[in-house]
């Protein structure tokens, strides 16, 4: 196969193009949840505009400061490109977070790097945004993030969760900051998670 | 497998949740192009978080009336959702396009209307807009809609074009508007495509 980095006349161009080709690869990471139906798992690029479109579908929910959305859903659709160089590291791995920052810097310096610097530069500041979750934007990204795997857990019966054995409490923990930026969604997440647990999906 | 129906005791938020696990089926709806690497077709879902990104990577070459980004991103994640009923139509299928526009109304209802009527009436809003290709934001988002394919067959050496016999002047037509919304890349697509057809990818 042909090498994107091929000419096209311009500069910015050429690196946007390689850029472009570059990150497709997130469709090959794949991540511990099934898809709807469980016929595989699901790969990291879908799940991106899976967690974009939940939050436009759920960002009424979400409380003052109140998170812009179209910066949230740029949040979203850009944060998980380092997994291309770093992989999917698993909610519950704790080994795995163990040099997981490191990995990913080196991952948004390479690939981030592909664009011309301005945009580089906006790009990594979106991904940096959301892996500091300080902004409500990030926040509410967070929360978005990690609702969406729940939801797929609860609805092929906790495959993930029972692959790895993880406990109520475990889960819990992960939502446990949702409440500052909805209420709404933690009181539904939190309901989700012990009917999961009462029908035996998550060890109680 | 439960059903996504289920109460979780707020109407909007069960409507919602019930439109966000329906959805997860655009995962399972294949496109005629490979992914990069050419392992595997690529699926609708992880196609449009693509195209979004390209948006965002290549809004700097759109011309006036400049297209807004944030909502050019919005109606790239939200067109394709009716091809989880109405199937994708490949762009060279004149049999396909045929009933296409009954078939994906019949979708957009569907599948839309899963939400609370104010989400279905602007989501659904949004995929007439993409569709009618009249605003600055439409015609740049179908724009990024047809050089993506043409990059995933250029760079797997024609794969879908020789699969189906395609020829220059068909693929030329399809992105002959792209000069409304980018000379630039209007001159990019143009040179690739015709750098294809030099290789054999493309019929001449």
């Amino acid at each position: 196969m042909e090498q994107p980095n091929e000419a096209w006349g311009m500069e910015r161009l050429d690196r946007q193009i390689a850029f472009i080709m570059e990150i497709d690869r997130l469709k090959t990471v794949l991540r511990r949840t099934l898809i709807t139906g469980g016929s595989r798992r699901e790969n990291t690029a879908e799940h991106s505009w899976h967690i974009a479109l939940m939050a436009m579908a759920l960002h009424e929910h979400a409380v003052d400061p109140k998170p812009d959305l179209n910066h949230t859903i740029k949040l979203l659709l850009v944060h998980d490109i380092v997994e291309i160089d770093a992989g999917d590291t698993f909610a519950y791995d704790s080994q795995g977070y163990a040099d997981k920052e490191e990995r990913e810097q080196a991952a948004a310096d390479r690939i981030f790097g592909l664009l011309p610097e301005d945009q580089a530069a906006s790009l990594m500041a979106l991904w940096r945004e959301f892996e500091d979750m300080e902004t409500p934007e990030a926040v509410f990204a967070a929360a978005i993030d990690r609702i969406q795997p729940m939801l797929h857990n609860y609805y092929s019966e906790g495959f993930s969760w029972k692959e790895n054995g993880v406990r109520l409490a475990q889960a819990l923990k992960r939502v446990e900051f949702v409440e500052q930026t909805s209420p709404v969604l933690a009181s539904f997440i939190n309901e989700l998670l012990h009917r999961a647990a009462d029908k035996g999906y998550l060890k109680g």
